[in-house]
């Protein structure tokens, strides 16, 4: 969100604005872009990009542009929730992939979006536009549905009384048909949405769940409509996510705590 | 690395020390811990930590003690090289783990080591201390000698005339037989190491070649000594290295340019 230049923006905060500039669809930035990102002087982001470049943060290209560094992406790695989860849910997500050959996806809830951590993807199953990193919508998503009916009351609440995007003729847009989605997905603990997000995609997804009885993650799997029966892929799926919250110490009678 | 608060430094610059203080086997930082690692004063650290904290970079735990943040972790998938490397090279990668179900690891040169920046582990393979992020010393892995064998002449002569640590009774530590190695490698295509950087780990390692016949990659496979033949592992390795290059634009005949 582009924002004129503040006499008391500190340094740091200038240098963050100029890191966090960078996003999923512009990722490759000229000192123009950035300039017209931030509101930032011409003369303070080009020092500030030249500084972060120095350290390996960002990296330049031939033609000039900015983008993410390797440094950056290491120091990312670092992470503890995806670093852990993403470490233990690897192997289930595997093992899901090589019986399913569908996408598998690992999701993490962020501010009020479903947020990518890993994903496994098969060659010629159906084209999604998520990657990892990506971020999906709670209200109509597979690993949102199941993010959000686990959330704390306040989000809940949010997402239902504020406009439920359409992204497809088949989503959603019902706050009372969502609440009661919700109430069913926490008794089961997975979801099933059919074409809401994406025309032709469905998704299943199940909850993860610590050894706090917290759901810390959903797991999912992204089918073409039809090309997989649901019912042959669901209790897979549901193995797959009681599999990753025993590794995080989740045992069976653990309550689900409320978020 | 520690060092003494410099008046001249910028603001920018600490905040980027407060970033890079965090390492992967030091993920989770105290005040103190970055006071100490950073050499900056103690109410500075705290105000930039806090400003850190703010905007998702970093993240507080319980017990006070910071992490990197979940929106840092974002920003890295942002990297251009392992963005587009990582999707690319992803199905060859689970396919080469459906087959051989050992450890596959894609890395990168940086500086005067390899990284790691994908991986898919085998839970009942050869324990590995590397990890998504981390590093690997060029003259005794896998990934490393085929990095190292088309890297530029500069590196290759000084890692040739500086010391080869060793890491096992295996590791080779003669510049002379490792030239002879990185020559053959650079005539095959991959590279075959024997406990040099584990003991009990072998490693065999294709590189990747882009549309321009640069090696951008080294793909490898981890096996326990005895546990795999390696005839048998080689040949999909092999071809797995030519699918992902293939994908980045190679075709058969584009002549590998020198680094």
């Amino acid at each position: 969100m582009p924002r004129t230049s503040e006499p008391g923006r500190s340094v740091s905060s200038r240098l963050l604005e100029v890191l966090f500039a960078f996003e999923p669809d512009q990722s490759t930035l000229s000192l123009a872009d950035l300039v017209r990102k931030t509101g930032l002087p011409h003369a303070t982001v080009r020092r500030l990009a030249l500084e972060l470049t120095d350290v390996g943060a960002l990296s330049r290209q031939h033609d000039g542009r900015f983008t993410i560094g390797l440094r950056l992406w290491q120091l990312g790695t670092l992470a503890p929730l995806t670093e852990s989860l993403r470490s233990q849910a690897q192997p289930f997500m595997e093992d899901l992939y090589t019986a399913l050959h569908q996408h598998v996806q690992l999701a993490v809830l962020e501010g009020s979006e479903a947020v990518i951590i890993e994903r496994l993807s098969a060659p010629r199953a159906q084209h999604l536009v998520s990657h990892v990193g990506g971020r999906l919508p709670l209200h109509c998503s597979g690993v949102g549905k199941v993010l959000l009916a686990h959330a704390g009351a306040d989000l809940i609440e949010r997402i239902l009384s504020g406009t439920l995007r359409r992204y497809t003729p088949q989503t959603n847009t019902d706050s009372t048909v969502l609440r009661s989605e919700l109430a069913e997905i926490r008794r089961t603990g997975h979801a099933t949405v059919r074409s809401e997000l994406t025309p032709g995609a469905d998704s299943l997804a199940a909850r993860v769940v610590d050894g706090e009885g917290r759901v810390v993650a959903a797991l999912s799997v992204v089918v073409r409509t039809g090309s997989v029966l649901h019912q042959a892929a669901l209790p897979s799926l549901i193995a797959a996510g009681l599999g990753v919250s025993r590794m995080l110490g989740w045992r069976p009678g653990t309550r689900i705590r409320e978020a």
